[in-house]
C-alpha cells in the first residue's frame, strides 16, 4: 500500500486536458501495489486507475508493460487498458513522474484463495501466455538465478537472525540452483508477480488481472511455478496445499499442455520462485526502518516453502 | 493517509450479508482520513465508503457522529449517509472494530480553494449549522480552550526548536485565551476539523462534506474562524487572504447574520482555532517518529497564523 505523490487538483486539471475522458469529478489515492502511486479516478466518462511510477520502477521499462497491456486487451483478456491522450500517448507525465491512466476493472482479491480460484487462475494463466505469444517486446527477468547469490550477499547474518543455521541452508540451495537451473524450456512473456492481491474475481471466475510492472521474457513455466508458490500454501507455514496445486496445473493444462522438460523442472523452478521472494522480502525487511508504519512481509513464509521444494521429488509432488 | 486494519474477503462477506446492498465486486483500501481505515466499497447497489474506526476515536462518541450524518441527510445537507444493516443499525462491527458504511459522494477536494470556494464553503457551513440546530445529540469540545495548557505542556522545548522563543509566545497567548475565551455566544453543532480535504466540490459549487468525527457542541462562530484558519491562509506562510476571507464571511452571513458578539469575539475565537490546530500538530510532530512513512503536518503553518491573530484588531481585520 502506497501513496507517495500527491496530485494537487490544478495539476490534475492540466494532466487531464491532454485526454478525451473529462474532468475529474471524483479522484483518491488507493492502497494498492507497493512500488508506485495510485488514484482511483472518476469522469464522466467512468472509472479509471491513475498511476504514478515511483523510482523503482525503471522508466525504459514503462514502454515493455504498457505493450502487454494493450496486447492483453486486443486479444480479449481481462487486463486494464492504458487510456491513450489525444495525441495517441498513453505514457506520459505527471509531478515529474512517468504516470498512466487504465481502466478500472471490478473484482475481489482473494484473501484465501480456494481450489476454483486456483484452478481458475491456471487456465488464466495460460491464457495470458497464449495472448502474449506474438507480443514483439523483450525485457529480461532481472531477478532470476543469476541476479540471486548477489541479492544475498550482505544479508548471511539478516537471515541467520531470522532463523539459526538459515544461511547455510540459503547458500546450499544458491548453489543447487546455479548448477541445474534449467535452459531451453519454451519461453514468452510471463507476469512474474501473480500474487493474490494481483488478481480479481467475481465468485471463481477470474475477473482481471493486474500489475505488470515485473512481467518479462523467461520460461513459462516458471510462471508457474511463481504462482504455486504464491496460491498454494498454507499462509504462514511451510505446507503445500496439493488439492490447490492440482487445480492449478489442471487449469492451466485445460488452456496449455506442459511438455515433458518442463514437468521435469518444475521442483527445480519452484525452488527458485521460492527463492526469488524470499530474496525480494529479505531484502525489504533488512531495508526497512523498524517503527515504519508499512510492515515489510516476513521472508520466512518462503524459506519454509524453500523446505518443502528441497525434498520434492517430481512433478507429481505438486499435484502434476 | 491511512489503511492501518486490513478486511478479508471473507470478513467483508460475513459483514456484508447483514444489509441489503449485495456482495462486494470491488474493494480497494483508500487514502482518505487520518484516524481511521477506508475503503471503496462498490456493490451492485452502488458505491459506498467503509469506515473502521481505530483505536484515536471514541467509541462512545461514535452515536453522536452517526446521527449527525443522518440528521444532515434527512435535511438535505450533501454529506453521507450511514447505510444501516437489515436490522435498522448503522453502526456495527467488523473485524473487532466499530464499522460503518455510508454512500459515497462524488467531488474533488481542492488543493487551494479558490475565492468563488470560500464563498461556498462559507455557505455550506451555515447551512451546515442550520440543518442541525435541532439536533438532540450533544458532545463536549474536548480539544477547546480548557484543554490546551494541558496539550502544551513537556512540548516547550520542542516548540523552542522549531522557532526560536515559540515557547514564550505561546504560554503568553495562552493566558490571553484564558482570560479573553469568549462565554455566551450562540452555540450549536460545529464541525470543527472543516479543511478542504473534508469538502468535495464540483467546480465552485460545493457538494459534499464529510469526516464528523470532530463534530461537537461549541460556538458556532468558532467554526468559522477554524475555517478561516484552514482556508483563508496562504499555504505555508502566515498571510492571510482578506479576499477569500471576505468571501468565506460574506458566504455564511448569505445564510445566517451574525450576532454582533460573533463578530466582535471573532480574532479571539481565530486564535483559539490556530492555537488547537498549533498544538495536536506539535503532539503529532513530535510523537511521529523521524523516518515513518506519513509525516506529519509541520505545526509552524499554525504558530504564523498566530502571529497574524495575535495583531488583528477586529472583524475587518478578517474581511467582515
Amino acid at each position: 500500500m502506497a501513496v507517495y505523490t500527491q496530485v494537487a487538483d490544478d495539476a490534475l486539471a492540466a494532466f487531464l486536458a491532454d485526454y478525451d475522458i473529462g474532468p475529474a469529478i471524483a479522484f483518491k489515492g488507493i492502497a494498492e501495489g507497493v512500488e508506485n502511486s495510485n488514484y482511483l479516478l472518476e469522469t464522466p466518462k467512468g472509472r479509471f486507475i491513475l498511476t504514478l511510477f515511483e523510482k523503482r520502477v525503471n522508466a525504459a521499462d514503462l514502454p515493455y508493460f504498457m505493450g502487454v497491456m494493450d496486447h492483453l486487451a486486443a486479444k480479449g483478456f481481462p487486463a486494464p487498458l492504458p487510456v491513450k491522450g489525444t495525441d495517441g500517448v498513453a505514457l506520459r507525465t505527471l509531478n515529474g513522474r512517468p504516470a498512466v491512466i487504465i481502466t478500472f476493472l471490478t473484482g475481489m482479491s482473494p484473501s484465501k484463495p480456494n481450489v476454483a480460484q486456483c484452478r481458475a487462475l491456471g487456465a488464466g494463466l495460460a491464457r495470458f501466455h497464449d495472448a502474449l505469444s506474438d507480443y514483439a517486446g523483450n525485457r529480461p527477468n532481472n531477478l532470476s538465478q543469476p541476479a540471486w547469490s548477489d541479492m544475498f550477499k550482505g544479508r548471511e547474518t539478516a537471515a541467520n537472525e531470522l532463523s539459526s543455521g538459515l544461511t547455510d541452508q540459503i547458500n546450499s540451495d544458491l548453489e543447487t540452483l546455479a548448477a541445474q537451473w534449467p535452459e531451453n524450456l519454451p519461453t514468452g512473456v510471463i507476469h512474474a508477480d501473480l500474487f493474490a492481491d494481483n488478481a480479481f474475481f467475481l465468485g471463481d471466475e477470474l475477473t482481471g488481472v493486474i500489475d505488470f510492472y515485473f512481467a518479462c521474457n523467461d520460461a513459462l513455466a516458471y510462471d508457474i511455478a511463481i504462482c504455486l508458490n504464491a496460491w498454494c500454501f498454507e499462509d504462514g507455514r511451510g505446507e503445500y496445499n496439493v488439492t490447490k496445486g492440482r487445480a492449478l496445473i489442471a487449469g492451466y493444462q485445460s488452456v496449455r499442455k506442459l511438455e515433458v522438460a518442463e514437468k521435469d523442472a518444475l521442483p527445480i523452478l519452484c525452488r527458485g520462485g521460492a527463492m526469488r521472494f524470499f530474496l525480494t522480502r529479505l531484502i525489504d525487511w533488512t531495508d526497512t526502518p523498524a517503527d515504519a508504519l508499512v510492515r515489510p512481509k516476513n521472508p520466512m513464509d518462503y524459506a519454509q516453502r524453500l523446505g518443502f521444494h528441497r525434498n520434492a521429488k517430481g512433478f507429481a509432488d505438486y499435484g502434476g
